[in-house]
């Protein structure tokens, strides 16, 4: 049986997705679909809109063979780290090949970039260093830096200031720099925008399209047409006992709980908090009644609003600095669900994986593994103290089954 | 002007308290009393009832003319360290005179047994070590060994199986050991047992008991004829506005959150959890819906109540053994409310005094003061988690003026 592997969110899963697995199974020509998703914080450095629980059925009931789940070693980190993690998985796990969704759609340019790129390497980090002193920020500086070695390259590369461009692009460094076998594929994305508004005369959303329309509009309703079925039942489901999805907002008193239980000085042993911040997240977070006005506060052209989440998300969790060293390695294969073809893959192909396969976290006691529990144990503490009812336990569910 | 100090904690306020003070002050003759006073965090390792504020209030309309803060490393700490801080203090501020109160009443079988027990310091060390090797808990075997040394005395000595008659030996014994000018004094309390139910047909309860009938019979009017009408409004006016009086269950949902966020190993890094309980904690926080339940799934024969009590105090303002580096000596006076009379001792005798005396907190970085203000503030944060109402910051609030 042959696997394509997928590296995805899925906050929520919607038609683009259910588009980008379709294409990629038949392009790949592969018996098997597998994902790699990131568990209840994702690499934005937020927390998941529904737990991953329901974000694996909305994945296995719309294509997708198995889901694994990145650790959050992984699904936390800045975009070099995420890839690495997600691709190696699916190595591991006997993919011969990955599809991303990109603007460019084909795949020939993200080479030449790499190439072009690789060459030109020093050339490329002294434009770097040189657009950055004259006060440009850092992801500008590598903008305007490919941007002027590309203008003499005769091979098509691809344009960086595409946001599935770069992920895909990370994807591709990763597989090359750590010379995995797995091969890159990719999927031309159907036009939705990134950051846009939903637009009702269309199914097809971002995904941070979808959840802007919920929370400002509060009715899932909104958001039906952009949502295969098997997921907008998962959605509904959840709202169902929830009665609310998942942001900062709904976290944010604890969020503030947990930044006040430190001294500025205490909140650095936290990871990604860098020194010179923490004065601030301090003070932001007593004055703050919401998270919008906390992050309003603290946001700087020093600091991204992703990287300064990912901080947040580290204290939220308690993880430290010393716990999340970050491996380059994944050291295990979380199984968090299979359909009946996922089974047979596994059945067929579990004695080559290069990594143990985990269905039941009570068997080890890996380091990594206990913080991807630690990072449901605060989901599901957050959920229960802002919403009163209770999520399933890393240790209490095994994988779901479709 | 003549003052003579108390130690309190005024959880709540009562007819005790009130007796107690203005037999202190007409028996030492004083023109002023002046009350050092536990925080937020009380010496049994609890969140007081009702914040500072509001207690320095009670006492201010009762009869105290002054009222300082304990600092939290005192007031959380054992009877030692707990006596040691607040005599100190209160010697520091110019007292004479320290008044405690007594099941024995009469100061001399005190100081008999402070000159016994150092007298026959090794023997009754070796006493001690003898039956705790029999199995018998640290407390019973202290008791025992003094028992049998008191036998032979010839002096009146004191009963130390009576809890208020421990709290004033480790008073006399701090001042003694701390060669303070202070001269101790005691008044006989009026029997209202000390953990006993209150009495319908008397005014004077404990405050144990007064805590008591508040959270089981859910009326403070059950508890009116026990306190003076000047704490009654307080409680009422606290009740009105928060609805509901604080104890570690009000603060459950957000104790459990603070155990949770950290590995076991991580939660030894707070003050007084001692080593081999850290799995116990995490354990039963998990599954514990109310502090109650939790309790009863830590305490052990090896454990007090107390003692677990204190560890979870740390835990909840996450402060660090590091932190708690237990200082023998306050280095500030904390100003937290006068009367007038007070006003104008302190203008008289501040010159004088041992220490700084601070009105305002943000005129010092004291590391020691930096832990009252957290203790507040995270007070402060669980009222507002749980009742959906802030209180006073220290920061905000200047000495109260009654």
């Amino acid at each position: 049986m042959k696997a394509v592997g997928v590296v995805v969110e899925y906050n929520p899963f919607h038609n683009g997705h259910f588009y980008h697995i379709s294409q990629s199974k038949s392009k790949a020509n592969a018996d098997v679909v597998i994902a790699v998703m990131s568990g209840h914080f994702l690499q934005r450095g937020e927390p998941a809109l529904l737990d991953k629980w329901h974000r694996t059925k909305m994945a296995l009931n719309n294509g997708v063979d198995l889901v694994i789940e990145l650790p959050y070693v992984f699904c936390t980190g800045h975009a070099t780290s995420f890839a690495e993690g997600a691709i190696q998985l699916l190595e591991a796990i006997g993919c011969t090949k990955f599809a991303f969704g990109s603007e460019e759609g084909s795949i020939d340019p993200f080479l030449n970039t790499f190439h072009l790129l690789k060459k030109h390497e020093e050339q490329y980090n002294a434009l770097i260093k040189q657009y950055v002193t004259t006060g440009i920020s850092y992801p500008q500086s590598l903008y305007k830096a490919y941007e002027e070695l590309r203008q003499n390259e005769e091979n098509q590369t691809i344009d960086l200031s595409q946001p599935n461009n770069i992920l895909g692009y990370h994807y591709i460094e990763a597989a090359k720099r750590l010379k995995l076998e797995i091969e890159p594929m990719t999927i031309p994305r159907i036009q939705a925008g990134f950051h846009d508004d939903i637009n009702t005369q269309s199914t097809i959303a971002s995904a941070t399209g979808i959840r802007k329309a919920l929370f400002e509009q509060h009715s899932l309703h909104e958001i039906k047409q952009f949502v295969p079925d098997e997921s907008y039942n998962q959605m509904e489901s959840w709202q169902n006992k929830y009665a609310s999805f998942i942001n900062w907002e709904t976290f944010w008193p604890y969020l503030r709980f947990s930044i006040l239980r430190n001294t500025p000085e205490q909140l650095t042993q936290f990871a990604d908090v860098s020194e010179g911040i923490e004065f601030a997240l301090v003070k932001a977070a007593k004055k703050s009644e919401t998270f919008s006005q906390f992050m309003n506060q603290i946001k700087s052209k020093r600091y991204t609003w992703t990287r300064l989440q990912r901080m947040v998300t580290h204290i939220y969790t308690g993880i430290t600095k010393e716990q999340l060293h970050y491996s380059k390695m994944p050291s295990y294969i979380r199984l968090l669900g299979m359909t009946k073809n996922g089974q047979a893959y596994l059945s067929q192909n579990k004695k080559q994986f290069q990594l143990p396969l985990i269905s039941r976290v009570a068997s080890t006691n890996d380091p990594m593994l206990q913080l991807d529990i630690r990072a449901t144990d605060m989901y599901a503490l957050g959920v229960e103290l802002a919403l009163g009812k209770q999520i399933a336990s890393d240790y209490q569910t095994p994988p779901i089954r479709v």
